[in-house]
């Protein structure tokens, strides 16, 4: 395991994105993100999962579904789960991600967006590595549900990262699969 | 794109597998599953995904989501997801994965399986890189649904492949993500 100099958030984005028609929208939640993203925020020992919603409902869902595993009747059941999901905090936007950051880590981070699109200056994962190794500041790295991060965010974050390419121009990954291979070119020292 | 030598096909296999309690079962189809594994799959160029199920109704099951996608209506509204679910096969057995893939290849496929536990004599991801270029043997790499594959068919595998670890002994990552990254470990060429 790559030990980066600087620590690594992540945040999974139900709002602002895109649907398939390109129009701003508040996606819902899918509880088997929620798990899947604990998990391997767990694997890669990435302290908080920030999962970013401003609707209410939704914020009640994600917070059922937590209790459930970390205080409920499923922490005595599936202890591992636990041990992940406490990684996850809802808070209602990207800006509420970055203050908790700032407020822990005593400076603001960095925001970096992933996109399964080409975009101009987008950063390869070799040098997103090296820079998580290089600059001390921490890192708020954002994934995008439903079709993507809206435009907003690509132009208001510091690096956008390259997509995850095969060879054959397919970028249809899921958010999990996608999140799960990110985090492993950024952080798995077996390479 | 690493371009192996070998032909590297996956199967999620549903039976054999364990349960939490270690004893033998057929687990049941979960639909994103086929899903993820599909877009990986596309995403890595690899050819045949085989969703192994012994259950008559979790191969009709099956039969009908890749009905929808591939011939009914899915395939006009979402045209993508043809291009990934066309690459999954429904077989009942690991030895109907294989004897399609000598069919297929004029030889038959070395099994590799894959597994969350430490195993004696496991594989590092680095070294099983190497063993696609070096032998243009096919592969047929297995991922267990559930609690894991059986011990049976990790004793009978000519490779069984090193656990996904980060650096705290955590070693729940779901199948879909655990997939995705093994993916990218044995076929990017990016590192």
């Amino acid at each position: 395991m790559l030990e980066p100099l600087a620590p690594l958030y992540v945040a999974l984005v139900h709002y602002p994105v895109v649907n398939r028609r390109g129009e701003l929208i508040a996606s819902a939640i899918t509880t088997l993100d929620l798990h899947d993203l604990a998990r391997s925020s767990c694997t890669y020992k990435i302290s908080t999962c920030y999962i970013v919603t401003p609707l209410k409902d939704q914020q009640t869902l994600s917070d059922r579904l937590l209790k459930h595993w970390c205080e409920g009747i499923g922490r005595r059941l599936h202890p591992e789960r636990e041990l992940a999901l406490k990684r996850l905090s809802v808070v209602e936007s990207i800006g509420a991600a970055r203050d908790a950051i700032e407020t822990r880590e005593g400076q603001a981070p960095r925001i970096w967006a992933s996109t399964a699109r080409k975009y101009p200056g987008a950063v390869a994962h070799g040098e997103a590595r090296e820079l998580l190794r290089r600059d001390a500041r921490p890192v708020l790295l954002l994934f995008g549900t439903a079709w993507g991060l809206s435009s907003s965010v690509l132009e208001e974050a510091e690096t956008v990262l390259e997509p995850i390419c095969g060879n054959n121009d397919y970028n249809h990954l899921s958010v999990r699969c996608a999140a799960s291979i990110l985090m492993d070119r950024l952080l798995w020292d077996g390479r």
